[in-house]
């Protein structure tokens, strides 16, 4: 039997992968959620049928995601993820000695559910002792908080369907009053190439610029987003990116497979292309 | 009508582009041609079925071939580009007063042919006064000449098919005699996430190792390259291309899309699992 999995980046593009079959199949109030086995990619899990990740490449933006800021501040002890229910973000967070607590704020309950069972590479620290699940709204979870996080991680969908409420002002503003003073804030911005997306990229990027003093965007390389960038915001209360101890880190003797302290550097040269399009924003 | 190109980067992956119409078709002596247009990025070139530049894209490529090694010695002035026959190399160089005379040495004159009449945004400069074209072999153009070139570019296609000679080592040890006491060396470095290529890259990697002192490999982001890190080598004689003039560059006011001199160190920074493929080949 010939089972392919269809994605469409566009109106005018496609892109498939064999499938050998498929492991999970639910709808959720708040999206379909599908996990899929494939000899190329590994397994793969897809959300209202696009690409959220694949067991062969999903390194790359988590270790992106999380590195980066745990670089620029070694001291971080307690993290709040919002979205993220695959566990990525959370698996990278736990190999830091240093980290003491993490909230992982997930809309959806049956995202966590499906990727324990059937994405246990990713999901395997979730019952780490320092993680607390929220299944509830980002955006409501955060209008709470005061002066609680070191970091805050927005590993989101895109800013259509359930991540929507994550592209607001409000949503940023929340996040600024609920890290500390020496809070950093890495949020998914978006990619770039499609139009319908540049408008998300642009003001994600300006609510961030809105708020925090020190913003600037980075990039990784993932080969399995056909026609996309991926796209990272850094803002902070008072850390610049660039300006951290490589050798510190080096020194805890981390094993990744993608972040380095040189790529650390390099992924925040940005083509001009993409430069233009923040142009003005980033500082 | 629906009209639909497919591509198979590997047996269990496809990727397709709407297609407007096909403009050129042709079978020569050494591969298939076809030039077709999208609305989704632009006219595209396929040689064998594969994608090798669409209008959308192509500068990332072409400008990070030409402006890497032109930035880390401004005084090159004579060229040798072989492939490249759609001419983005070659336009590229154009750019600059002080190039004197290049050399573009394609296989396949249909190539040039169809470039010229369907992709003029590539083929526009291969008519400058300063470029002279040849017909034929790379090796047996490379074979003949000394001390002749201060710049080389390896424009190729894969290493399967019509470009296959272009990664063998005699090739490589050609290029070093036909390059002068500053030369540089630059070439398309094959692809790290295919199983099938990763051969190719660390086989072509290793042959510049083999002769010149200096060898580096950096990285550009292609988003219509599915499943593809697109790297280049840069081997040169003496020039470190990490100890470059930026400020000079910029002072030469070119405008470019991707290029800048933030971008040019930010590309030799290459993630942990590329680092391993090649490990103990760059210095």
């Amino acid at each position: 039997m010939e089972l392919w999995y269809t994605e469409e980046p566009s109106e005018n593009t496609r892109f498939s992968v064999r499938v050998n079959r498929q492991l999970c199949s639910v709808q959720t109030p708040f999206q379909r959620i599908d996990i899929l086995e494939s000899g190329e990619v590994g397994r793969f899990l897809t959300l209202d049928g696009q690409i959220m990740l694949t067991e062969k490449d999903e390194f790359i933006y988590h270790e992106m995601m999380v590195h980066v800021p745990m670089a620029v501040n070694p001291g971080i002890q307690n993290v709040l993820v919002i979205g993220g229910g695959d566990g990525g973000s959370v698996r990278e967070l736990t190999r830091y000695g240093g980290v003491k607590h993490i909230d992982l704020v997930e809309i959806d309950k049956m995202v966590v559910d499906a990727c324990r069972e059937y994405l246990p590479q990713t999901a395997c620290k979730l019952d780490d002792p320092r993680v607390t699940l929220h299944f509830e709204e980002g955006l409501r979870f955060v209008r709470t908080e005061e002066n609680a996080y070191d970091l805050i991680l927005v590993d989101s969908t895109d800013s259509f369907g359930p991540g929507e409420e994550l592209f607001t002002k409000e949503f940023y503003g929340n996040c600024y009053k609920a890290l500390t003073e020496n809070g950093i804030l890495v949020n998914q911005h978006e990619n770039p190439y499609h139009e319908k997306y540049v408008h998300s990229m642009k003001s994600a990027n300006q609510h961030l610029t809105d708020f925090f003093p020190v913003c600037r965007t980075y990039l990784a390389h993932a080969p399995t987003y056909p026609f996309e960038h991926l796209l990272f915001g850094f803002a902070s209360k008072k850390y610049d990116p660039l300006d951290f101890d490589a050798a510190g880190w080096n020194r805890l003797g981390l094993r990744t497979k993608y972040y380095n302290t040189d790529i650390h550097t390099g992924s925040f040269a940005l083509p001009n292309d993409i430069r233009e399009l923040l142009a003005g924003n980033d500082r």
